[in-house]
């Protein structure tokens, strides 16, 4: 068995440190695209960690280059905020079973964090009787966040971040409680969708003693190979979705990293707060629409995501210019000029991690299909980013023709992680829960 | 737009031809692996055409092999059958409407056909307003069947095949009619989860004045870049699924094409029958076993799918080997030893292209997960070949303990076509429409 499971020998070396440099997360990924001219195979494999050892072989092999694909775990930082959107997500929400205190919670998050260390690099977890299906990391990335209710069951509710609780409810708002706050959330983004699959149902069984599953919201992306991990991925109205992100770790550090205690308790410091809402898109009637009133509500071109005033993606958006007849050539109302910050507001700004559905249509529904956006962001206070902005949207958005809010919740995502005692938490929230 | 478009152009040229060699489907994906370790970048967009036109610069760039990877869609049979099985399938069942006629239908299948050859080579079909989200082929195939009740519709039931009924129900089954027989099925494969759900909706939308969706049944393999397209795939309980299958072009002719009017009518010859099977796999309960337990009710080893009598994958089996205590070494009653053909019934085969399925847990359920198997074979005549097989199963296969079959459906698919006017059908079932 040895031959299929290279990581099978350190099931009982729980120290194992990366083989290559470090490097941030987000750089590590862009890295490998910009060396792709001078090599060409290394890049063939785009993503992939740059493997020193045994697992060589395979990453030579194009074929299998997502079976190398790693995302290093421990950081600064949790993985899978500032991590390129791999192809897939379960987003997953827990309620805890009744009984919970932080003493088991504690207990859960750290079996948890032992084992998506392990899975996110390949290995199999402790315990696990099914090695081979955890051979392809393909860039397997697990992220814990902390809903409202959590606080008060481990007993701290003066740890709670103030902003976080259910969203103040948008008129235009259909929320189905279905999709709502949770004690618990886990993002698990994978390449591969079997690899995601054993993921969460691994992830899962863990925490059967302690946790249930509320609501899981699958999502997806263009695969590993169909476009260049730092490009913009298209949603399915076929807009580019997430031009406006942050690309520098002084952004990130800027308005997604939590790093004051004005924005949430020390504990938090180095996490992020995010979002999902669930955005149901009305394709039927959305497809009525001719490519220029598409691109009007947007504000962008479909092709390449210019906004209207430019011609390239990145250009700047220019609200000032008139066309012929006087009238503004974006819409004051389209998505990106209410989506824009205000100016003098340069904070509203978040990470954008958004991630398509598409369902079999719900039988007696007046939409032939169950498509939609699992809107994922990433920002360090939600009542100062992403409510003022979708006040603006919920308020005259185009856009709000078409697609409706159907889901909310919003969670703390805890710091980063190290494997050895250090200056940093060994398990998801450990300072919290030991403070 | 044109950078975006590469095929915009082509919008009006109807009769184009492929470029390189035509080789079977099967073939055509097999050899860029053999070929792999000669040219390597070639080699790294697997299953890629060998492009000599303006793709060739995409197809250079690793990172976008997707692009430029297309299945052949004209041929002697159905892409879709013999195709290694991509990473994801929409099986998509309609209902035709009330109102239609073989002149209706003969015009949604003309539509559908000329549609779905231009979304597998990466073409913007005729009318879409969304030439960007057909640029990345990613081995898109679309096959197309006929349900039972397909023959009454057109006014010609002579011409159904004898088999073409619902299928004898087994005493294990527990059917929800949910997941039952309809007049049409289309299955859509392809690498890409994008291109699967923009295909997925221009095939539905283009025939929506027709028919409706009755269900759709959503599934997944590894990720291209996660296994060579020839290897066999794990399903959920982690066993190697496929082992068995036919991988010469005189196989598909033995057990998988129809190829004489015994099997089915003339119009129906280089088609085949198609069996969808939704199974249900109980998690919970399988992951309680330990790894022997799980080897001797399948029959085989489960790191490389080895018979529990050989060493490697394709080992024949000795059904009379016998341990030291004199029992037998392969339980007479795993699902191999009962799945394999009765030595007077060498026709007992078929081609499996089975996915696995995971959503989101059923709320209620006595299981944690909602997960299986989208169970799709193809044979001559599914009376002489599904049948038999699935009866000894049901009747003995110590697996049963752990899966249930809760859907079925059979449908007929018909052969091939043609784009210019030939031999062949141009549009599918052409020869049954027309006769």
């Amino acid at each position: 068995m040895s031959s299929l499971c290279p990581h099978n020998a350190n099931d009982n070396n729980r120290h194992h440190e990366p083989s290559g440099p470090v490097l941030s997360r987000r750089n590590f990924m862009l890295g490998a695209s910009v060396a792709s001219s001078a090599v060409a195979l290394a890049a063939c494999s785009n993503a992939v960690t740059a493997s020193t050892d045994s697992s060589a072989e395979q990453a030579a092999d194009p074929q299998l280059h997502l079976t190398t694909a790693t995302v290093p775990f421990d950081g600064e930082h949790q993985a899978g905020v500032d991590t390129p959107g791999q192809a897939h997500v379960n987003v997953i929400a827990f309620s805890l079973r009744a009984g919970n205190n932080a003493e088991s919670v504690s207990r859960l998050l750290k079996l948890w964090t032992e084992d998506a260390r392990r899975l996110t690099q390949g290995e199999n977890p402790l315990g696990s009787l099914e090695p081979e299906m955890t051979t392809t990391p393909a860039n397997l990335t697990i992220t814990c966040g902390f809903g409202p209710r959590f606080f008060d069951i481990i007993g701290k509710p003066e740890q709670r971040p103030e902003w976080l609780a259910p969203l103040p409810k948008f008129s235009e708002d259909k929320l189905d409680p279905a999709w709502g706050d949770s004690d618990i959330v886990l993002q698990v983004c994978c390449d591969d969708p079997v690899t995601l699959a054993f993921a969460t149902r691994h992830m899962h069984r863990a925490a059967v003693d302690f946790a249930q599953i509320q609501w899981m919201q699958q999502g997806f992306l263009t695969a590993n190979g169909s476009r260049k991990p730092e490009s913009t991925p298209r949603n399915l109205f076929g807009q580019l979705d997430g031009t406006v992100n942050p690309r520098k770790d002084e952004e990130y550090d800027d308005y997604v990293w939590i790093n004051s205690t004005k924005q949430a308790p020390k504990w938090a410091q180095g996490g992020t707060c995010m979002v999902v809402r669930r955005i149901n898109m009305d394709l039927d009637r959305w497809e009525i629409l001719d490519r220029f009133s598409r691109e009007e509500s947007m504000g962008r071109f479909l092709h390449n995501g210019a906004p209207l005033t430019g011609t390239d993606e990145f250009d700047p958006a220019d609200f000032e210019a008139r066309d012929d007849y006087g009238l503004p050539v974006i819409d004051p109302r389209s998505h990106m000029a209410l989506a824009a910050p205000a100016a003098n507001e340069p904070k509203q700004r978040m990470r954008r991690r958004a991630y398509n559905y598409d369902e079999a249509p719900i039988p007696g529904s007046d939409q032939s299909s169950n498509a939609g956006l699992i809107f994922i962001c990433f920002q360090q206070n939600p009542l100062t980013q992403f409510v003022p902005i979708q006040q603006r949207l919920n308020d005259g958005d185009r856009l709000n023709e078409w697609i409706t809010h159907i889901g909310s919740a919003v969670y703390v995502i805890p710091p980063g992680t190290s494997e050895n005692e250090s200056t940093r938490d060994t398990y998801w929230g450990q300072s919290l829960l030991e403070s």
